[in-house]
């Protein structure tokens, strides 16, 4: 075992019991979640921060072909020479790429090219796969297969997102129940103050945010079984929370007044009652199920009005254990900052992580769109405190 | 025939042979030219001056529906009641609409619900036609036709721009020729001093912004028999023609350089050498061919570093007869503005011409992708001086 | 007498008497502008198309010393060697300069030093001038003086704009009468079709844009008398002109929309009542005067909703000997093109006028801002078809 | 006392001895920054987050109006009606103001008006004070004093900025000493891990953003004794460490590229050699003295550059009697983010610290431009990380 693979290995922990089925099972699993599209609905960016499908779907492919095919396979002939460029997604140190801004300016490769080019890079590592045991290149693979996962849950959260834009508001799925009536519980859980263990510790697979267990002394807190839902959301806004400049933080102040924000993404106030797209179409507001697309200042901004405060992640992580979680990403009060003894993995795999730790705030949890078996108690998502189109929201914390 | 037939013939010339088998040709040819497309091509619009291949199969349609169908049908359901709002293009008198900027973010209607609309109403008007004879619906139909020939010509140079701006520079159709080598000559044709009738007369369709002939006084001038080449473009780029400020005007110049324009659209310097992109692919730059895809501010300039200038709009009427035309819409130095006694006609139909005269140069001619009989020799296109997508090229004059 | 001084007369006409007096009568009256002035108001640029004050004041004294002093005066030392590049306007053949949106940001050279180079340049003119007959010396002299005279307008309507932008509205000058009140008539005078002779003939001064006197045909039309004024403007509002999308070019229903321009510039509604920003203060409308700071995209709107149209720059030249002008600046129809034979200066000079020939409007007259002997029958001022700082109004003419 | 005194105090640390000697000292120290000024110095505004030094003089005694006269002094009149609309800065629940942007559009009201302004304000609190001994308005004064020495930092780093912007690149101050030479040493401190106790615990003045002393578990560490000098910086320039992608945030990246970020602020390389604008005028880069005018990316990048990383705020805090600080403001790589048990003030006074947590990193220490006795070892100032005009530096860390 190399060297090198030291080192991987000591950034992504991981497992490699049936890769090659896990391997499978992703690659399908991508594709069913864009079975029930359109061609078209393939090629669109409506906003920046929403990418084509058919573009996940190939840069989920180069990431294996450039990563592990490219480098290992003897014998290996890319698919086709111009795909790197098109589906590079951020990764400098690789090569030139489709600015992030023009995804949604390319009409080829065509969506059925795409699917050929992600047959060809399956098959490839189905044959590769089958006679290979290095730890190296397997590492690789459990890389690919969680790196694929983030994307799963990114583009079914885009395809939201690029149906839920359009004025027709197509149904995604007439099936897919993204907002469950939740148990309300107005029970907050008391966490004494200590020190407590943070990050990964153990077997498995983890990104390398992750790592570098430590402790952190937390004071004590109270913190909700529950979301807040709808129906508490909505009591905010009829208190006229939208317009009280003392809730929010100044740059918010400034973001729901340049875009009009008055209520959460995918919001709809018709005939004075309010609807919510979802992928399975317009439906009335569901007072029980969890707020949702509502961005960190919303959420900061809610518990503010609320008098109470959101969880730190250390707060979140170290209470998790006694309350239900997975259907929303929570906003936490925290910035997205390296752990101590945090180390950039080598290379172009380095630019995984760390080059983002400036000027976003930390998730934790999961939501209904998370893939099964890709979130833990010490993943941390991470998004800029403006952004709506995950399904996020919030659960509050006292101060004992 | 009643007042309002009365006024809206004084603003749209028409003849009405044929007028059903014009249409259906005319619908047909439309989709001939997406014939080669693929789903996807039909979808995005990567800058906002290009709309996508559907929005124009879908507007072209809603013309039809809204003016005529919509109108004149006793019984007419449309076929979306949506898709007024999709398809709509700038009459603010007729409602709300899908601004500009964000056709290119529609995935749905598809592709084929489109054509299936464009069915619906091209049947619906081929019933609705065998039984009218109503003067002023079938002037409302041809206006729709020729309305449809202009966004012909628009759907072509769309379709290359997308194709032309995608990395993998795919071809649209191996036998489109849109650089046919041009029989050379340094001649000038000299035109004597006098009062020229200006503007269209006679039978026939024509726009209104046509209308209105009246006399216009030329003084003497020599215009060149032969549009200007790429051979001789490019001695204006050997010489760094766009590196002297003194050949450029001043919003030209900061436009230069804040777009880093170097040379003609579609034009790509490879190891040395110069290549087009056309709908064929990338080739050589065909030397003898008419230089096309530049800019006002391009073509002005040109002739200023060759001691000469560009026609006027009468000019170019005046002389057009002595020489061919027809390869590249050819910039006028004349600012597109209303003829004497030009007036609107009245309610939506008036924001067809009028409302654009202002901020744009004229261009006279046609071009290779110019659909049949729809040009003349006053017909008046006009575009913003810095836009290069269109065919477009120049021929130039000499005083005396 | 040199090639080059014909060349440079042949492009700018001038006569020579009394050249030093006027260069000296001129040379104060930048300075009796500024007068009522406190140094901050000479160093602010509240929009792009406003410079401060101290800005003009070098700009004119930098023209004189770089085309004459620095060329002709033998031993002439620059005042400073780095105020070209902070006082060059636009002459890109000159050097670097000091982009136009950052002249607001210079707090130095300060005012009294901006004083001495005034000081120090007119001084080193009249000396020198007493003993040059040299008439290309003379004749740039000239250019000199009437460029100075060009900025003296832009100065006041620049201040104007500083202190009417300025939320505690400060006075100018208690005395500036810029709201005459006028003999309403609504007399239009009718004009024979014809050909006319336009454009500068004779002697005395004039721009190389007025050159070329050519002729052209005019059909028969009627031009007001009078000038629009506030209570006729009034109306317009009144009738909910600014809400009405068919009365507006596109460009301009996209400004006043986005600009929220809902009456002319520098006008307040306060408690339902109507006043002006005016050179003496804050003021109720004066309904009598002729409207001002308007546009011409509002010109033409009005004009619209009248049922009326703007004259062409011909149409105003060939009557003006009829009606009173030389309170607003008259927005015409004509686009700022070249005369037939026009042809730029050679070298810096030629950047005068021949680089703004696009996407400007032509107005004709003068204003109450405008320096005595400035202006005459054939001068053609120009702007940006949406820029009201000016004394700009309008004048209605009617077909037949 | 009040309640409200209470809640105030428990967000304001005070000791109120000597309070109006601390008054008059400091609102005469603001007034000898700007000693060296000219008038138009005082005036313009060259970015956004430069203020004009008239507004800095304006702002703080507003301040001083608002909260304290308007509020309790009987019968006190408003020195003029329209100046809390001109320099009220954030204030959202105080009323409508002049946005930042527009802060160097204003010529008026003038210089001497605004020292008028403080002297009217000034004196009024002098003879107010004499007779109140109430503390809650005591303790009301005692923020406004230290309110006002924030801005002398600020006021004296925007007057660097709008000299060091100028072209001619004027001296403010020939004796102030902004490089001073530093022993170089490369020790590193050790700090054991352990529980340290982070925030302000005792009395005199803090701000609330310091006040819940709290426990902060942290590692083991060793922490430089100096600063990164100018010779350490020009060695990451050498070897290219702006072209290095793998060194940066991505954010970072984008901005380098995008404004063309190639050395510090105030950096100019003339003919191969460094210099630095500072309040003495240009001079050549002193390899002593400490880096400084850094954006956050900078000190991260150089820092990745060098193998080690930036402090946390608490390691900083928790080290720092064991070196010296106070020469630049030291970026740390936590982000400005609330204290446990961080509560705003109530009202107006909440909007001071809060609303700004978001987004920015927070820098500890000091610098050159920093008010005597206004910093403290649990200071927290803070910037976006992209920000550079203050006098920031970085101090290493490596772990273990």
């Amino acid at each position: 075992m190399s060297v090198f693979v030291n080192r991987i290995r000591s950034f992504f922990m991981v497992i490699t019991d049936n890769l090659l089925s896990s391997l499978l099972t992703t690659r399908s699993h991508t594709e069913e979640i864009c079975a029930p599209l359109q061609t078209e609905d393939y090629v669109v960016q409506p906003i920046v921060d929403v990418s084509p499908p058919k573009w996940h779907l190939g840069h989920t492919t180069w990431f294996f072909e450039e990563f592990i095919l490219a480098k290992y396979k003897a014998g290996y002939t890319r698919f086709h020479d111009d795909f790197a460029y098109v589906f590079n997604s951020y990764y400098e140190s690789i090569g030139k790429r489709v600015v992030r801004t023009n995804r949604g300016n390319l009409s080829r490769p065509t969506v059925s090219e795409v699917y050929e080019y992600r047959d060809y890079v399956t098959n490839s590592l189905h044959s590769f796969l089958e006679d290979v045991d290095d730890i190296e290149i397997r590492t690789l693979v459990e890389i690919g297969i969680h790196h694929e996962k983030q994307h799963q849950e990114l583009l079914l959260t885009d395809i939201k997102f690029i149906l839920g834009n359009n004025p027709l508001l197509p149904e995604y799925n007439a099936t897919f129940e993204e907002n469950p009536t939740v148990k309300l519980s107005s029970k907050y859980i008391t966490i004494d103050e200590g020190l407590y263990q943070i990050g990964f510790k153990g077997d498995g697979f983890c990104y390398d945010n992750e790592l570098g267990a430590h402790k952190v002394f937390i004071e004590k807190y109270s913190i909700a079984k529950s979301l807040v839902t709808n129906k508490e959301y909505l009591d905010f806004l009829s208190d006229r929370g939208y317009e009280n400049s003392l809730l929010w933080h100044a740059e918010a102040w400034d973001w729901i007044n340049s875009d009009n924000i008055k209520m959460p993404l995918y919001w709809h106030k018709v005939d004075g009652e309010y609807y919510q797209y979802t992928l399975r179409g317009l439906k009335k507001i569901d007072l029980n199920a969890p707020v949702t697309h509502i961005s960190y200042y919303e959420a900061f901004a809610y518990a503010q009005w609320r008098g109470e405060r959101l969880p730190t992640e250390f707060e979140w992580e170290a209470a998790q254990q006694f309350f239900d979680w997975g259907l929303r990403w929570e906003w936490t009060e925290s910035a997205y900052l390296p752990y101590p003894n945090y180390a950039k993995a080598p290379g172009a795999l380095g630019e995984y992580n760390g080059k983002f730790m400036v000027n976003q705030k930390v998730l934790r949890g999961g939501s209904v769109a998370t893939p099964n078996n890709h979130t833990r108690p010490t993943y941390r998502n991470f998004f800029h405190p403006q952004l709506r189109w995950q399904f996020n929201g919030l659960r509050l914390v006292k101060n004992k």
